[in-house]
């Protein structure tokens, strides 16, 4: 008993160092705990043993300190996390939120930007659970308008109403109004907030009261060590969490240039559904929305029951069972789910993993293990970010 | 000479013969007129001699007369509308704008409601031309809000400065406001108001020196005979011409059961460019054109450029003559209003019409010419809805 305490803590300790010694997100790192496990990946980051490629991005701030005084680092850190109530969970953990970061692999593989998992987290609040399936992504801007205030707190409030979590990133603004509208409901995990700082600060100051609230009553998450600061880089690597942590992301009011639209490719990436909330065409916090809606990345939803039917239908349909196929299909001896999707393809136009993936009703991972799967048969083609049909030669 | 008058005023009189005795739309007559042409399609009618499916949708309004006094009938009608300065046009006249008509046989074909081309039109004001390739249809809500009548009012200026047809049905509201807006342009003919009453009446009454106006530089266009009423089913039936005279259709504002949707619905059946302006979801009357929008049905558009660009016009001024001047001031030889205009335009940043009316203190009217006289000679370009000047190259 004392033994598995022990290894519990040697356990905390190496996410803790991990998570102290590289800027996530690193593809390298993430591959390297996730084949030899955090305390092995520890132990060899801590004693320079690990592979160059994973020595090079944890080199600064591991040079110049013994082994014994990373370790030193490590439990530092987690008696600050444990001080202000957080721990740190990882793979294993029950309530590590696996299913939500496996389509970083895939969305990886194709080079998408910032597509590492993260290789631990430090939590604040209920445990992690449901995740991505039951949650709900809103983000927006911090300068809103009273139109986008209203929107978000509908959206945020039926979400909740109907069991969902809201995640957002407890910035001023939209995410606020989500975070709020939420706290009213008393489910199971009613909000998360994910901070780009560490987990023992509050960004912005002014709003630690609502992040302490939200600690209470439904997550804070943070994979940045306690005293990270909030550096402006991190907002973006942030926002890839919150947008994998979620079913879908919906965008209420965005500018041209919102930092709000990079949770919105990354929720697009990872195969989720991406929703945006149109306004007025004279409104400049409207225009990031409408871009997203007239280049067909996002689905237009205009209240709380768009956007739950938005993700309702992209996951209910998902153990219907597939059409009997006549002998001289394309898709015969596939997977009826891998059949679908290539169904879900039109004939002469080009799909997004995430229009098949509503339209289709399967999930944005297993859309792209889908594709995956069909472009290995030579059935389909990746076209400028999108999908397509091959032509089939006429006695194929 | 005497004969081919003869031949003509016949010709007209077999028209108005057959406006007079049909409800449109009705795909037997209209394809009957078709085969036999409109003179022996109305004796066939007058005298009893058409197929059964022809007989039977022109029996109501025939039974009892007489040919003689059906073609007093018509000869009324004809007297009627040049009464009112209007002319009878079909098929044959230069005028007439076969091109805008050749999708109704496909539309037919799949069963589209309504889906038939009218056989003769009532016009007053100038010669249809370049119909429907030059147009655009701007359609709305009766009961629109400020919101919409600034963008209906941008987009149709836009439209018309361009050089388009503006295409609308008169109504209170977004068409008011449509075709007011471009009225404020000279181009050949700005604006078109399709009736679903006779070329005789005005309706709304309260638009009667709207659609004179209209009538005088535009034109007003209506397949009713000369006092026939606005029956409700007649706005739906008109709506399907002015979807089929136009390139596009950019719908406004609507409700969630508009009549709008009409000629949105016709607009896509005939294969034209359907857009829809999106507002706030906290709007009833933007409910429809968000249906619009994320069925897939229609393209967003935020502005004016949107819409020139969603139908291929991406301005087409690339043949224009370069301007040959190496005066000192790009303003030289300009009238001296015009030079004012260009003035009151900041370096590098944009200004709209109302903007540069209350700097300027020029009419908007007058901004307006004088931004497309500046345009002309490449000093300014539009930009978003807005005005910028344009940079000159250092050796011009």
């Amino acid at each position: 008993m004392v033994m598995a305490v022990e290894r519990l803590h040697a356990l905390r300790r190496s996410r803790a160092g991990l998570l102290r010694v590289f800027e996530p997100p690193d593809a390298a790192v993430a591959d390297y705990v996730n084949r030899l496990g955090a305390v092995a990946a520890w132990q060899g980051i801590r004693d320079r043993r690990a592979p160059r490629a994973v020595l090079a991005p944890t080199a600064a701030r591991t040079e110049n300190r013994t082994a014994a005084e990373l370790d030193a680092l490590a439990e530092g850190d987690l008696e600050a996390a444990t001080a202000v109530g957080a721990r740190i969970i990882g793979v294993g953990d029950p309530e590590w939120p696996e299913a939500a970061f496996v389509a970083f692999a895939m969305a990886s593989g194709r080079g998408t930007k910032n597509a590492a998992p993260p290789v631990a987290l430090y939590v604040r609040g209920r445990p992690l659970a449901a995740l991505p399936d039951q949650a709900l992504a809103i983000v927006g801007s911090r300068a809103n308008t009273a139109y986008g205030q209203r929107v978000a707190a509908d959206i945020a409030m039926g979400a909740a109403d109907a069991g969902r979590t809201v995640v957002s990133g407890a910035a001023f603004g939209i995410d606020t109004v989500a975070h709020r509208a939420a706290l009213a409901f008393s489910g199971a995990l009613p909000t998360i907030a994910v901070l780009a700082c560490g987990i023992d600060r509050a960004y912005p100051v002014a709003n630690t009261a609502l992040i302490d609230r939200i600690a209470e009553v439904g997550a804070v998450v943070s994979e940045y060590p306690p005293g990270g600061s909030p550096a402006r880089h991190r907002f973006l690597v942030r926002n890839r969490l919150i947008a994998a942590l979620s079913a879908g992301t919906v965008v209420v009011e965005a500018g041209r240039r919102s930092g709000t639209l990079s949770t919105a490719s990354a929720s697009s990436a990872l195969g989720r559904v991406l929703m945006a909330v149109p306004g007025p065409v004279t409104s400049a916090l409207s225009v990031g929305c409408h871009l997203l809606l007239s280049s067909g990345t996002a689905i237009l939803v205009t209240g709380a029951d768009d956007v739950l039917e938005a993700l309702g239908s992209a996951a209910d349909r998902n153990d219907r069972e597939p059409s009997g196929r006549s002998a001289a299909h394309p898709t015969d001896g596939l997977d009826p789910e891998v059949a679908r999707i290539y169904e879900a393809l039109p004939v002469r136009a080009s799909r997004t993993v995430a229009q098949l993936s509503v339209e289709s009703a399967v999930s944005g991972v297993r859309v792209m293990a889908a594709l995956a799967e069909l472009e290995l048969h030579e059935l389909v083609a990746r076209q400028e970010g999108a999908w397509r049909r091959r032509s089939r030669s006429a006695g194929s």
